[in-house]
């Protein structure tokens, strides 16, 4: 497997972007529409907030995902459409309207997604309008990806894509994503949306499954401030058009691929964490169990004063262990180990008395603890807490 | 029941506190050894940290709890004797034993508790003559109360102290009460420690239990950074002296007293939690069951967003319901209802439009949730999140 420099949603072959700008954002003429179509049907699946408060457009998405004949993906970023009641359904529903009135298709086709502030309802017929512009610019050039990549940012401060390449008995397939951040970001900006393209041939309900599993231990390992929004979305659709023989190896190929692309976006996300200066990797080994090693893993990434120290390039381990301590999974304090990077501060629950702070002073920062408790493991991403983060948060006013 | 004005933990008769300084702080001559003493033995309950790291002191005082004949509590702030191993166990003991020789008691009868830096020895030449100058000082004049007070402090900006009367058949009875906060505070200053003085007359196993219950409902309900510290400890002693029938219009009498004073103080120290401008108390009524109740007030005030919101008094209810929607907790988003202070916000899951603005430029703001799914409820208190917060937590080096 080799990842693709410069690759995008368009790498994979069988599908087109378009974007447009309608208004949705304070700035005038910035992108805030994008439009991913496949040049035939696509296999389709797509994963979904838990959040209650799930916004309209993810309600429509799940109601036709997975789906065998997908055509497009129609995005609007800057207005959520989220707590918009009968009008937001009857808004998701208009979206995904336009674009099959203008791809020939039927609206249940057309899967929707928004992010951006809650409560407002869109003003749809800019929204129209603007799916109608970025129709007009769809192409497969390496361009349009980038414009779209740009198009659903909010307070991302960079746009997120990531593709791969593997072979399946001499053919090539490849995978390509383009994402938002981060977690629950604001100013109100909900969502974490992801979107990954891909030639290999496979199923709706075989890409829900690979795609529910890749998650969990991707996107839901996450962390920027422990919020899920209530726009959260990752689709993932196939133009099948690779001529790979889809068996077992293939498929173990496949899914080893996806996965790898998955992370690797994952850590663009979280280390594009609102106010971050710092990817942090927290990861949880010798817990009884997975769930276990991701609670401890959790509790740290999650960790303000965790997140703090990070942040002023403090070693102090004194708050990683505190948060281990009161995650919920059960260990024996005096059998924990510690590691920040390469730098052992704790061993069997006594500090060693090392000097880590060279191993803070880094842009990625790794925290390692060892429970000493069984053999399941978890590696959570998140970032470090600045006074960026309360000014990016407090200093808004809706 | 009334509240006394200027009381302490010595407004209840047979009590004394002594304070001295050893220096475990940073600037020479804060005081940092706290001593309270029963005029005779008293019965005495604990609750303490669930943390896994528990520090010695806490396994000192949790071993000798519930105790009907307990003499003392030895506390240091500065230093939390937490990680310290075989070291710190020894020590812990050691600072009850120089306690019981200077009382003339069993180091059994010694609680001990610590706040401070996690992971170094303390230097116990000095504690130990710090306990015996705090010894030499101990008085049942207030004055003495308020040095206590001071001398546990760490982060916190203020002593935290609180007294009710009441009365049972004409007989008055007290309770008093000093604290320090606040959740896990910091720069590493672990710890919430409370230390709840009364006359009432009562066993040392009806003390824990009635202090179990009211620590549910008050202290486990303040959250600063969702950090429970290896250190937190909540100390409940009797010196039996009010001549009350201890009959069942009593004791209900003195747990609605009690209940009163813990939360009167835990408001005080959330109020105070670190680089707080704000005190926000958080009502979540409406849900099928008290535990679904707590995780909704806890999802709210614990989220990041929603504290810098209050921070920047802005009325952003999309936060509110997000967090309250990713909790756990079932039920329909469509049945709820919000209310920032008086003025409601959402009604039916819809936003009703109005300006809530003025609720947020308060000292205390109030959030209510109503969920629409049944008959509990649950209030959680808590501060905003300010850029002071990380300053204190960055900008600190061990």
């Amino acid at each position: 497997m080799e990842c693709i420099k410069d690759g995008s949603v368009l790498t994979p072959p069988g599908f087109r972007a378009g974007s447009s700008s309608c208004g949705l954002k304070e700035t005038a003429g910035e992108p805030d529409i994008a439009l991913l179509m496949g040049e035939e049907e696509l296999s389709a699946a797509g994963v979904f907030t838990r959040n209650l408060f799930a916004a309209p457009p993810v309600a429509w998405s799940r109601s036709i995902l997975p789906s065998d004949s997908l055509r497009a993906i129609a995005v609007c970023s800057g207005n959520a459409n989220a707590c918009t009641g009968a009008q937001g359904s009857r808004d998701a529903a208009q979206m995904a309207k336009t674009v099959a009135s203008l791809a020939g298709c039927r609206p249940e086709q057309v899967g929707v997604a928004s992010t951006g502030i809650i409560g407002r309802p869109l003003p749809m017929t800019r929204v129209e309008q603007g799916l109608r512009e970025a129709f007009a610019t769809l192409s497969a050039a390496g361009l349009s990806a980038r414009n779209a990549e740009k198009a659903i940012m909010t307070t991302d401060t960079r746009p997120k894509s990531c593709a791969v390449r593997f072979e399946c008995g001499g053919v090539p397939v490849s995978i390509g994503a383009m994402a938002k951040g981060s977690g629950m970001i604001a100013p109100d900006m909900a969502t974490m949306l992801a979107f990954v393209t891909t030639d290999m041939p496979a199923g709706a309900h075989e890409l829900h499954d690979l795609l529910k599993r890749c998650v969990e231990e991707t996107f839901n390992m996450i962390t920027v401030d422990g919020d899920a929004s209530t726009n959260d979305s990752v689709f993932l659709v196939s133009s099948g058009r690779a001529a790979v023989r889809t068996n077992a190896g293939a498929k173990r190929k496949f899914a080893d691929a996806l996965f790898h692309l998955m992370r690797d976006l994952s850590m663009q996300i979280a280390a594009d964490g609102e106010g971050a200066t710092k990817l942090i990797v927290v990861r949880a080994s010798g817990a009884r169990n997975r769930r276990e090693a991701v609670k401890v893993a959790k509790s740290i990434a999650n960790s303000l004063l965790v997140k703090c120290a990070v942040h002023g390039e403090d070693p102090n381990w004194g708050r990683i262990v505190c948060a281990a301590g009161r995650s919920g999974a059960k260990f024996d304090p005096g059998d924990a180990g510690l590691l920040l990077g390469d730098v052992r501060v704790l061993s069997n629950g006594i500090p060693t008395g090392e000097n880590a702070c060279e191993e803070l002073k880094k842009d990625e920062v790794r925290i390692e603890i060892n429970l000493g408790a069984g053999r399941a493991a978890a590696s959570v991403w998140t970032c470090d807490l600045s006074k960026k983060y309360v000014e990016i948060n407090a200093d808004y006013h809706t």
